[in-house]
């Protein structure tokens, strides 16, 4: 699909980025511009984003999540964070492009750098939000130049660019919401009309989603309608969505307080609210509906997305779909485990085929709609690659005397599921074991923690590393993210993380636990299980005592488990984790597969370690 | 000192702090403003304030380290934190001033509401920084109201104000410092020079006797010189200083690079800067600084002070000073220590008596300069009052059955202590030994701690709060807070808190660690030592790997350890921990105080449970 038609104007050039470059910078000289910032986000800010907003992607050649791009008369850089530092190397021309570290050399300080007094650096309204551009604006004001919003310059050389989706738009049934749509939109409404505030913009595909009970599949991956909602105090919602994406159900779903409207009247929309108070998230709302509401006269109230937090806490009935998700998605990659540690010693299992294998064990249950997001599926040096996506010409052989990653998960109406797991080829090392362990008694540290009502995953994260940094050693990822209910595998806005988080952990939030160590050019471990917050007490001083309850269901590989480096009570959790994962997966499996699943969940201390293959 | 003589306008005023709210009031009408700011702070902003500058406690009794009043023509308010929220009670008159807690009614809020349409309400320019006006103008500017810089009101009625302190300031010896003050002012200016900034404005005191390896007695237990200083890019310091201050000492010590100059050619220094660039710090410099150098046409460099980062990170000769002033410390805390558990269980030991007691051992030894804060002696309930400070009406008997808190500290010239102990006066119940264990593995499992350089005191933070968390308990308060070199005992950036905090711990840095338990009514535990940031090993990615040196050196009452509550591993270290104490501090001890420290610091497990007395 990057094989595109080379703009007359670039003949000679010598590959499509240059040529595309050269196009971009032809079309700004046209429109009396010195610039152009080309973000990763489409006009929803998440960070799943359909084929026709690939524009980073279309102009530089970078595939990754996040990213941005900055490009002028004579220079152009592209803006990466760590874990994509390597992979830009391969798909960007640093002939064309500086590559710069997002954190090392911020845009808005080579922006200051780079421009010049009296210039103009347009950007596209819809794909930044005020509080992305505001420290740009102000690295173009030192350097005496200005940021102007414009229409989209790729676009206009994006000669076929692919349509916009228009994946049917269907409603998420009661018995998997748990709260009917009408009920969340009142609660959130009668807040709007405690604080005098005429209505909220929503726009955060996954939020609009949760509000208003719908799914779509304008993204891969995640079930996400693309759209824009704005939803008023009194608890009724105008949503602006292509016709073409809503079905016949809806009219009943939806009833009389949402109001289908087409996406060309949002402007207006925003427009009447002159004089109002209208809610509108900074940080992820795009910098065209502050524009417009700004234009109306409205008083902006500027607040994070009132849905961010609701979503985040999963009511009774989506934590019961979860967990059978997580029961059914386990059997699948407990088929796979087994399959994978008796067939790939024997050689001839690649890292592709060994993926679409995990996904046909998944696809044998029929409430599979999709993967939630592209498996990770790592032989050898591979697994120390964080986000490595194999291809056709690095797909390779799960080799005896390595390990192999495998970080996957599905969709299923009732949860999304995100696991990862590590297991040995024939038989590991002593370092393989200890590294494993040590990863492996992080995992247990933070699925024992118990801490008080208030506290953020940012003061837990620690736990998961302690056993490592006492070698010296680390990981260079978060420990967790929030996970959707068949919704986004990435999710706000609790995480586990290094970085300061000031956002409590609640009862019903669910989170990845997810430690791991990478040897570069050897092997990489990660253990990964979803934990849901849950409530196991009361502090003494009147607030909840909290805890995680484990979702995810699978073997964890005995072979790489260095009993002597376990403590008794770590010990104790593995065994017990092992009998409940034999307890609930067991009577889904049958034959060799039970067979294999009742050896390697065996009690550590029962037979020699290393466990069953 | 607060019995001062009724102002004429008020004679009938039923309680001195009721004449002096309404002399203000008079004053204020008088100056035609609406209100008036009395914040604790000095004009350096530190925690520390001479009597001349204790307006707050002046106004309205209050006599905690932090706090503010607002006083309107109707209304007053004092806003205190958590730690003062019972001890404001009793102090402050609440038919004069409402009681609000900082964070529930925050003062920009209680402005915002209070104050009227076109309302002045003044503030002194010298005792607010920037920062920390920002939210309050921000809240009368909401209201309609202004915030204007005004003469001191509170001053203007203080009739027997004190002498503001003129303690000789002498110099701090290399022998002590380590790094003569000539090359830390070339660093600092080398760094300005490079940013073509023309000089920095010290205000904080500690920062000032760091620079200029001086030190000073202008307020209690902390030996600072009040004063304030000017950095300029070629090394050289303008010096401001009471003349009265300056001993002959300094003239040979300071050479021509040190320039000391009358106070009140301070403004004039300042409005010199016109069109060059100046360092000041807004959150820590007096607004008056910045009205000047704004005034004057200089462009203002907005940064934290430069002497912050490298006064906390000691140096070699620094350490080796405080690890002698912990040796010295450690033998004065154990006399004592051993004289409490023999002589309190007879009876007639009070709290006061006891903190003398301490206070004389620590005199005998000719180093000692003076405390390094107020004694908390703390005998049962009183010992759950974190911030306790025994008078003669509370001063209560330290009986059998019950524990005892002390939490003290020395200045000597070449290192400030800081510590805790907790200790059974006779025999301790179960329950007082489980949540003693509970707060010594949390106390072991920050001692032990190794991280990655670039982890901050919040990363590690719940570690000393786990063991805690797990039985539904914890303390609400810091877990450690850095400490000076012979300076304050309070000292920034790098702190262990629950509080975000993005400052790295970095080698030299000393924190205490010091987790507690509180019963409220019953009895408080708090294990203190103070440790210093170490290198321990080399990180896999390349930077250092950190732990901590405990400084520390006095025994821990194994009559409250439940071993069996403790890992082998926990009984291993506090094990070495005692047999480290005994091997440094026993030389110091004869006689029947070296017996008790023997026995004192014996192995668990030798001999039974519950320790020697």
């Amino acid at each position: 699909m990057n094989e595109l038609p080379i703009p007359p104007k670039t003949v000679f050039a010598a590959s499509p980025a240059e040529a595309r470059l050269a196009a971009l910078r032809g079309a700004l000289a046209q429109a009396d511009l010195h610039g152009f910032l080309v973000p990763r986000a489409d006009e929803h800010q998440g960070e799943y984003v359909p084929k026709a907003a690939e524009r980073l992607h279309f102009l530089t050649g970078f595939t990754g999540s996040a990213g941005l791009a900055i490009v002028l008369a004579e220079r152009a850089a592209v803006f990466v964070d760590g874990r994509y530092t390597l992979q830009v190397e391969d798909e960007v021309d640093r002939r064309l492009y500086e590559i710069c570290h997002l954190s090392k050399t911020p845009p808005w300080d080579w922006l200051a750098e780079a421009t010049k007094r009296g210039q103009r650096i347009a950007y596209d309204p819809w794909l930044h939000t005020p509080d992305g551009l505001a420290r740009l604006k102000a690295a173009a004001a030192k350097a005496g130049a200005a940021l102007v919003p414009a229409p989209n310059a790729v676009d206009a050389i994006w000669g076929d660019r692919p349509a916009p989706p228009a994946a049917p738009v269907v409603p998420h049934g009661a018995e998997f919401a748990g709260q009917p749509s009408a009920e969340k939109r009142a609660a959130l409404a009668k807040k709007l009309a405690a604080d005098g505030i005429a209505a909220a913009v929503v726009t955060l595909p996954d939020s609009v989603a949760w509000l208003l009970n719908v799914r779509g599949g304008d993204v891969s991956h995640s079930p996400l309608p693309l759209s824009f909602a704005i939803l008023r105090r009194d608890g009724s919602v105008d949503w602006f969505a292509d016709p073409r994406k809503v079905t016949p159900e809806l009219g009943p779903h939806f009833g009389v307080e949402v109001r289908v409207r087409p996406p060309h009247e949002f402007a207006a929309a925003l427009a009447a609210f002159k004089g109002e108070k209208v809610q509108a998230d900074p940080a992820t709302a795009a910098s065209w509906i502050f524009d417009r509401l700004e234009e109306a006269g409205a008083t902006i109230v500027r607040e994070a997305d009132p849905c961010l937090l609701p979503k985040s806490c999963k009511n009774d009935v989506e934590l019961q779909g979860i967990r059978a998700a997580h029961r059914r998605d386990g059997a699948a990659l407990t088929k796979f485990l087994g399959w994978v540690v008796r067939a790939a010693p024997k050689g001839g299992v690649r890292e592709i085929a060994a993926a679409d294998r995990l996904e046909e064990y998944r696809r044998q249950n029929n409430l599979f709609r999709d993967l939630s997001f592209h498996t990770i599926s790592g032989s050898g040096p591979h697994g120390a690659i964080v986000h490595y996506r194999a291809n056709e010409k690095s797909d390779r052989e799960l080799k005896p005397g390595e390990l192999y990653l495998v970080d996957s998960g599905g969709q299923y109406p009732d949860g999304t599921t995100d696991v990862t797991r590590t297991v040995a080829i024939g038989t590991p090392t002593a370092e393989m074991k200890k590294h494993f362990t040590l990863v492996l008694k992080g995992h247990i540290a933070l699925a024992t923690a118990r801490f008080p009502a208030g506290t953020s995953g940012s003061q837990l994260d620690a736990l998961a590393r302690l056993a490592l940094w006492r070698e010296g050693l680390d990981y260079d990822h978060g420990t967790g993210h929030g996970v959707g209910h068949y919704l986004c595998v990435h999710e706000g806005p609790q995480r586990i993380s290094k970085l300061p988080n000031t956002v409590a952990l609640r009862p019903g939030m669910i989170v990845s636990n997810e430690p791991g160590y990478y040897r570069t050019g050897a092997y990489g471990i990660r253990i990964e299980n979803l934990v849901a917050v849950t409530k196991v007490g009361e502090s003494e001083g009147g607030g909840d005592l909290l805890g995680f309850e484990t979702l995810t269901l699978a073997p964890i590989d005995r072979a790489l488990v260095d009993a002597a480096l376990l403590t008794a009570e770590e010990i104790a959790w593995l065994d017990a984790y092992h009998a409940r994962v034999r307890a609930e997966i067991g009577p889904q499996l049958e034959g060799e597969e039970r067979a294999w699943l009742d050896a390697a969940t065996a009690p550590i201390g029962a037979g020699e370690h290393g466990g069953p293959r």
